[in-house]
């Protein structure tokens, strides 16, 4: 397989965007992303979304966004993974140039969320979980990482507060990103006065509602230099795997099966071990996910995810720096954008970009996206080529 | 990109399956194809679905079905492109083999499209189309290809009759398929005289909701002979082309661009051209659909799909056999499943499994699965190895 390289990337500020449809949002990004990387077409086009037929009533995305982006009659297709969407976009788009069936390949994620009420979009996200098993009984997501959490508090002492920090340290990064929904800081007390959605978790563990989009423009890596003069991050690994989709199958309700093993497969197609990591984008749909996140990627051991995070290690200049870009908390959750603009944050931060949320000497970085309750799981390492 | 194979394909007999759920005909199909091939493992997966969220409230379908099927940890990924979602799936399947990335790929296509009522399927299906520009303005999909059909009989002389005898052949096909959801012959006077959906559309004229999954084995043909005992069948081509998603749009309403384009790609990938194909599964979605897709693949010159329908060029014996399988009109159309199903149908062939509906001397087939009003379309040449 041929190395690939990422070349542009692109999004705009993400927010409750009224103005725009989805497919103002798509090519809005996919367009910033072309520009970024100076080509002057695409070869084959990939986008992640969950549910546009739930959130606008639409599906049939590669041909609608092909069309709008001006770029039909390339092949262009959507892929969905719950809210690992975006990676899985990404991954196929990486291996579409690395098999060396197309040379200039974009890889977008959106979702357009905030044109149903708020129970159409939680309804929407149900469908990440088992309908079946889980959601005819009434389970929504906030309550499935509410009984992690609780898993997590009674088998390993997580306190509520560590939950808090993963919120506070998310919006401090995120208030230096003039992307971000929500740029502003907040406090560990905030956190825990702020409206109790699911026993522990209340709001602000909880990431927003978005509309948003994010898009990468993957090449192989030999042809990086001719086709741009942005500087090549090079793509080391990319992984997916599985678990149950019902959290009740799990033998530990606290433990990211999936998450561990696209770890391993992806630290072992690099040649990388978790200490090679300079920075991580990773995946905190809710605070206790980044707990989670970061044991299973092998950041911290089994059950001391807590502990790391009220320890600063995961914040700016910490051991580990998660998230710089704010993550899900603070920049905002479109659920299938959100794996692109982990690319699109770890691109930048590569390139030395990312101006006062910048991790010094970023050599390495990984993305981590995950779908429903980790069911299923992206991770990709990037580094400078 | 290493040579593929299929060695092993599997499908239930389609119809109204209320007594099983998505999940239940997904694993069937998956099962049945696994046992086929006689491998004892899977690598990795594509599922091909067109919309799970709206048919029966689930997204996150590659995490479930792994899940059910039993091979979780493996990446598993759903795939949508409207009713070529299953031919994306196949072709997705393709270049993870070709690629180098894994070697057991499973391609599967599935939906479950009774477990909302008349409405909800119309509607569900709708989404294929432009949902701003075509879906709140009314469109629905037989008025669509009824639009379709008006422009190729007002430009080429097609003719209502020319038109049922594509349903006509279809039928006779299907009666000899065991696993078709409406295995029975019928007659042009019937087609004619049954109810009028969209003017000059009958029920007849319409391919049915339906329930179903299909499923396909792939490996890398150097090593199909050590993983299983069936005569491999070598994928020769694989395309995906788009074109605007709204009809509106197009300068021809009766000519499909996405079809010419996918099939020119696929002829130059296979160094063939329309004359080396043996037989075809294509996609009847209605009656002008198959007639508007022999000529873009270039079986019938431009305008005249209505006159080779009439004369009998692409029944059982003719010329180029098309839809020996029975088609969508008389198999059933479970839009996620329809593309992986005329996999299914066109491995048989090439087999010479398939029993009284066999194409003698069948070597080379061609599947068109096609989604929308033709907005996307994915071609595959096989042959056998």
């Amino acid at each position: 397989m041929r190395d690939v390289a990422v070349i542009g990337v692109g999004m705009q500020k993400w927010g409750e965007l009224w103005e725009k449809s989805l497919r103002d949002i798509f090519t809005e990004a996919a367009v910033l992303a072309i520009d970024d990387a100076g080509v002057d077409r695409i070869d084959s086009m990939y986008v992640g979304c969950m549910s546009s037929g739930l959130f606008v009533g639409q599906e049939h995305l590669g041909s609608l966004l092909a069309d709008y982006l001006g770029v039909a009659p390339i092949p262009a297709l959507r892929v969905e993974s719950a809210c690992a969407s975006g990676g899985a976009a990404f991954r196929q788009a990486f291996f579409d140039v690395a098999s060396g069936a197309n040379d200039i390949v974009l890889a977008g994620g959106v979702e357009k969320m905030t044109d149903v009420d708020g129970g159409g979009a939680t309804y929407a996200l149900s469908t990440a979980a088992d309908a079946e098993y889980e959601v005819y009984h009434g389970v929504t997501f906030p309550g499935l990482y509410a009984m992690m959490a609780m898993a997590h508090m009674h088998a390993h002492g997580t306190t509520r507060e560590q939950l808090a920090h993963v919120s506070v340290k998310n919006h401090r990064n995120g208030a230096k990103n003039p992307r971000a929904q929500y740029p502003f800081e907040i406090t560990v007390e905030q956190v825990l006065n702020s409206i109790m959605i699911a026993d522990p978790l209340t709001i602000l563990d909880c990431s927003p509602i978005t509309d948003g989009a994010a898009a990468a423009i993957l090449c192989p890596l030999e042809m990086a230099g001719e086709l741009s003069d942005k500087p090549p991050v090079k793509v080391l690994a990319s992984a997916h795997a599985t678990d149950s989709i019902a959290l009740h199958s799990r033998d530990d309700l606290a433990w990211l099966g999936a998450v561990e093993k696209a770890g391993e497969v992806a630290y072992k197609m690099a040649g990388l071990t978790p200490s090679d990591i300079d920075f991580a984008e990773v995946h905190d749909c809710f605070t206790i996910a980044e707990i989670c996140v970061i044991e299973a990627l092998g950041f911290f051991e089994k059950g001391k995810g807590g502990v790391g995070a009220e320890s600063g290690e995961t914040a700016a200049g910490g051991r580990i720096p998660v998230n710089p870009s704010g993550g899900l908390k603070s920049k905002g959750h479109p659920v299938g954008a959100t794996g692109v603009a982990q690319i699109v944050e770890t691109v930048e931060q590569l390139r030395g970009e990312s101006g006062g949320r910048q991790v010094e000497g970023a050599e390495i970085g990984m993305t981590e996206n995950m779908g429903g309750t980790g069911g299923s799981c992206v991770v990709h390492i990037l580094a400078k080529a």
